[in-house]
């Protein structure tokens, strides 16, 4: 049987040259990155090498580039580090309530520290306005938090209103943007946009799981959560997960053009929306304008069938997509109830994702599949 | 040129196993071990059979390991969440002045947070007694973290009677033991040592890096320092470094029956002993004694040549040991420093370690070397 993965905002299939790269650390360049003997140059070098990659690939310095295991670890890296170093500022924090759990989580153990955080609330299309953000964003604020596009829906938020925000009231915060699902996808160039940290993972872009990066801009400063040996300049210690980052290094380089990855996703979520127009039982969460929402994500309901159930309807016969984030494991989505849907839309709700893996006619097998579903299921309820 | 590898303590070469299992992650089951589809299951059950493969080497349940990104992170989370979770019934933490910086950095972190941290001072040989650790318990005192064996020197430490100090005394510490150094190399069993808390890194034990392990104790409970989406039951948030994690998983059932690994490794270091005997140059760091120190590492100061020169002269000859710990980066050795050595003995400290992959031949070619480097070198000053 044939599988269609359409669950590309959960994890990504490693790409070729990614694997290869892997390898080759496993293999030939073992050494430890803080050894100082050849084996262990040979490791930093491999360091070096995806540092550039990344950096480049953002428009940063390699200096600006710190690994970190993942998406998760640099999130709260960015978001501890940047809250205790600007304590005596302020307590004012602004982040949003359709954030990643490693955001919201680690804001509410902030809130339990004493700092005051705002949670701005998406509308019914899951999109923030810019107007919110200003209004939010007072001279005591002293970090914003801001993912540049939501993992359920796949809506972009306005990050570069919140740091038009930060600059207008002359606030101490730093900003910070979870890029985890726009990197690769949309282009970001921290620097230009006024942001100060930015979040960014490997296994979402076809590089492996156990690797992510933090950008931190020249002149931030952070108050490292984490405590080792030095490496990664004292904001990641442990020794440097070199396999997985060198991979990431790979995965980086070989990411098509943007506007091409761009093109391919629109042609199948254009696709999809067309085949799903016609059945009266499934709302399209997702907005279709281009600067409301990235199209790499279509999040839906299939009115009627529970999503567990129709995803494993879908699984049978070998599609896979997901019910809100793989983080979530299955608890109700906290974005679709802050985008304020009705109890029945969000347990039959679904999320596609896209990779450049994808083809039109996976989207024709998915949508023939829920077509399928739809009729079997909620006949049988 | 044959290169000869003696930086053991460093990291080791992933074994074929590792490396087979770390790209069978990658290749095949990439799927995001949360995700409640076939391609995340596969991915669920490397991690389940990683995870039983560490527990059964520790003798503990599957439910007690807790995968990390390494070692570092997993003291992190041990002395963080021992700290903050126990801060109510006490402010006491004895720990010793060789540990790991992973270690020795977040106690001083913990100690500005109001924690009064007591550091054991090893004696001449690196040893620290059984005596030390009985009086610096009290019934105050709420954690106690004590490596196994002290990474540059081999020392095996007195975990054993931190046990049972803790006992005697009914303190409410819980015992962290970072047994990064030990795992695979001494026999191992939390449970019936009376350690609450256990850190094992992969890449010192053939396995890759980026994976670790903390064991924590059924009963015991952290207050998690990172925040997520509920991996590793929140103790360890973030999606799993699945091709890292099944390395491990892949380099601990690999792993020679501890006998066996132990025979091999005294053959060598006694063979290295003999042989440095006759070198009036050569001071011996590391004692002899079976219950003083693993025979697996070698630290000796090369008197009248300073570190860094005779490395380079051995790397030029394809040997490669290290100036002490690989995370120091050539900092000044705080575990020599805490023994009492004098300066010049302390800047011509070489650290040998071995691994399975060593041979006699290796060790002679070192020793022949190492003359000829003392020959050379101190001539040339």
């Amino acid at each position: 049987m044939r599988e269609i993965y359409l669950d590309n905002s959960s994890t990504t299939k490693p790409c070729p040259e990614a694997v290869e790269k892997t390898a080759e650390a496993l293999t030939a360049c073992w050494g430890n990155p803080s050894s100082l003997h050849t084996l262990g140059f040979a490791a930093e070098k491999l360091l070096a090498h995806a540092r550039s990659a990344v950096a480049r690939s953002l428009g940063c310095r390699p200096a600006e580039i710190y690994f970190t295991s993942g998406g998760t670890e640099a999130n709260n890296i960015a978001l501890l580090g940047a809250a205790h170093s600007r304590a005596r500022r302020g307590k004012r924090i602004v982040t949003t309530a359709m954030e990643h759990p490693s955001v919201l989580n680690t804001m509410k153990a902030l809130e339990k520290e004493g700092f005051e955080v705002v949670y701005l609330q998406p509308d019914h299309a899951g999109c923030i306005r810019e107007g919110q953000v200003r209004e939010a964003v007072t001279a005591q604020t002293i970090l914003v938090s801001m993912m540049a596009v939501n993992n359920e829906v796949g809506t972009i938020l306005p990050v570069d209103a919140a740091a038009g925000a930060i600059a207008a009231v002359q606030a101490p915060a730093l900003l910070h943007v979870d890029a985890v699902q726009a990197y690769g996808r949309l282009p970001l160039n921290p620097a230009r946009q006024g942001i100060d940290l930015m979040t960014v993972s490997a296994h979402k872009i076809h590089g492996p799981k156990g690797a992510g990066a933090l950008y931190i801009a020249g002149g931030a400063r952070l108050a490292a959560p984490f405590y080792g040996g030095g490496q990664e300049r004292d904001i990641r210690p442990g020794t440097e997960p070199v396999p997985a980052i060198a991979g990431m290094g790979a995965a980086v380089e070989a990411l098509p053009p943007l506007e091409e990855a761009r093109r391919h996703a629109t042609l199948l979520r254009d696709r999809l929306a067309a085949l799903l127009e016609p059945m009266p039982e499934v709302v399209v969460h997702t907005p279709r304008a281009a600067d409301a929402a990235a199209p790499y994500i279509l999040n839906l309901s299939a009115r009627g069938v529970r999503a567990e159930t129709m995803l494993h309807f879908l699984a049978e016969r070998g599609i896979y997509v997901s019910s809100g984030s793989a983080c979530a494991k299955g608890r109700q989505s906290h974005v679709l109830t802050a985008m304020g849907l009705e109890k029945r839309e969000i347990e039959s709700a679904l999320r596609v994702s896209f990779s450049r893996n994808n083809t039109v006619d996976d989207v024709e097998l998915f949508a023939r599949a829920l077509r399928e579903g739809l009729d079997t299921l909620a006949h049988s309820r």
